[in-house]
């Protein structure tokens, strides 16, 4: 099959469901397109799908840029494919100006998992607005889903709003930290610690003063969990120092996260965790929608900068603004 | 002026400019009206007075049922009343079953200060909607303002949402906690403690357990900040031990507050704080009213119940879901 050629539906499916990934690839990018068309067939192929969606097992993973993600990525991939699974691995916003590495940029990173036939690794370009980003990272995850990946990795670089809608499209989520609990990690964003299932450390046992500040940063991190509430469906966050590198206690992180599932698959937390997830950007995307089309005329477009000026200015309250752009709106 | 009478919009605006609290009442009371007629006139009244509004100092108070708020707004409000101040105290959802307290019902609460000519007490009804008793809350709050009220000083109870509407309407946030910073502190809810300009943890030196307790309690905040990000405007959150009751260290916690606002008053970001939650209430007023309007619709609901129900049954995508539904709205 030429990669030029014009894909049909049929021809998506079915390249799909034989696991062939460059069509897999192709339907993606048809998703990532912002033309109609596009998005209309991709919207096709993705209904058609949805029977074979869902039987995935999705790990998000996040921490600041130098936390070590993909060293980390490519050692819980390569457990994997020794226990013959297949792995998809997506990266939200590698391009992003705060981040330093990138997973098309950088040619070294996962190099261990590049070209295995049983790893599939697609970087998201980092989109416009944040809905846009997740909801074609979401429907992405379903396309790998149906093609037969047994779980999906979703990175992101632990320093936006894009953790928040990623934590809601993931079965389980894990945030990796440096050792040294202190300044450098004011760089994570409020909320995260707190979506996190696991919190690894790691680089935490490349030299001496780390392995010390590793275990203080532990200590203060189950600490400061205790000002947390109580997660879904009763789970304690797990605490773990690793090198992902040296592949130090890797095996005991992994087994928390193998714990983690089980933990979801008891009295099946893990299917209603996925439909709380349907219900929510079920609810998400009207907002999202609703507001865009709202926001999208001109003429608002015009009232809103007036009504701005005029409330910065102590001219009208909000809400009587607010009011006055309903009305001219619905008039 | 008989109680009963019916207000002309010009008697509430010149009863509440003169700082008659029967008229101010009547106004909250309209405020709070679900009738069409009274909020129009609500509003009316409002957008008059509005010149009046903005020259109060704000404080929103929080902490869980027990932690000793009454005794610690008590306790602030005969400070400033001993400086000649004039103070406005709501109370957001004193009814909440969750609260054993309410200002209504427990008559020993605040009793030094009930009244006292230069304080205004005000409980707000638990309302529907967060929504609907933010917004109110907000307007009562410029009316208090509108009447010379120097203070306004907003409780809620720290077990819901309501916080960050609180917090969004106020210039400065006072989080009291209890000392034993372990299970007890769990019905904190997520992100409270990182809105806290100041943090105190109340009744610290009732005995020398408690004592010992609350400097655990300190250090342990103090230690869970550092995985905070920075706060607004360069402000380093402050976290005092107090006794309320007995007046310990209250002079210390009351410095505290004055710092902030003069850190505020510094460089104009209490201006700036004022306008981002103008801003802020002018979005969220437009965000609620949409998808209050969209899902009004008696044909919007039954097809929202329709979808929901394809939608856990794996027969739909959430995003075609959300499709279907505007799709089908405006059509």
């Amino acid at each position: 099959m030429s990669v030029m050629k014009t894909l049909t539906k049929a021809d998506y499916i079915e390249g799909i469901l034989s696991g062939n990934t460059v069509v897999l690839s192709r339907a993606i990018t048809l998703l990532e397109s912002t033309r109609d068309d596009h998005q209309a067939l991709a919207r096709l192929v993705l209904e058609d799908l949805l029977p074979f969606t869902g039987k995935s097992k999705r790990i998000g993973i996040t921490g600041v840029p130098g936390v070590g993600k993909s060293t980390f990525i490519e050692a819980i991939g390569e457990k994997l494919i020794g226990e013959k699974l297949k792995l998809a691995i997506l990266a939200v916003d590698p391009s992003s100006q705060l981040s330093k590495g990138s997973i098309l940029g950088d040619k070294t990173r996962m190099e261990n998992l590049v070209g295995n036939p049983r790893v599939y690794i697609r970087p998201s370009s980092a989109g416009e607005a944040l809905g846009g980003v997740s909801r074609r990272t979401r429907e992405t995850i379903m396309l790998c889903e149906a093609a037969g990946y047994d779980y999906v990795i979703v990175e992101t670089v632990g320093v936006g709003q894009s953790e928040v809608a990623v934590h809601s499209m993931v079965d389980s989520f894990i945030l990796l930290m440096l050792p040294g609990a202190g300044d450098e990690l004011q760089g994570i964003k409020r909320g995260i610690m707190e979506m996190a299932d696991i919190i690894a450390i790691n680089k935490a046992y490349e030299d001496d003063e780390l392995k010390i500040k590793a275990k203080q940063a532990m200590q203060e991190i189950k600490n400061a969990l205790h000002y947390y509430p109580q997660k879904e469906f009763s789970w304690l966050t797990k605490v773990k120092a690793v090198d992902a590198l040296s592949g130090i206690q890797l095996d005991n992180l992994l087994e928390s996260v193998m714990q983690f599932f089980d933990h979801q698959n008891l009295k099946s937390y893990f299917t209603e965790r996925r439909k709380m997830q349907d219900l929510y950007w079920f609810d998400e995307s009207i907002k999202q929608q609703l507001l865009y089309k709202f926001y999208q005329d001109v003429e608002v477009k015009k009232e809103v900068s007036r009504l701005r000026a005029a409330l910065l200015q102590g001219k009208i309250s909000s809400f009587k603004a607010a009011d006055e752009l309903l009305n001219y709106r619905y008039k």
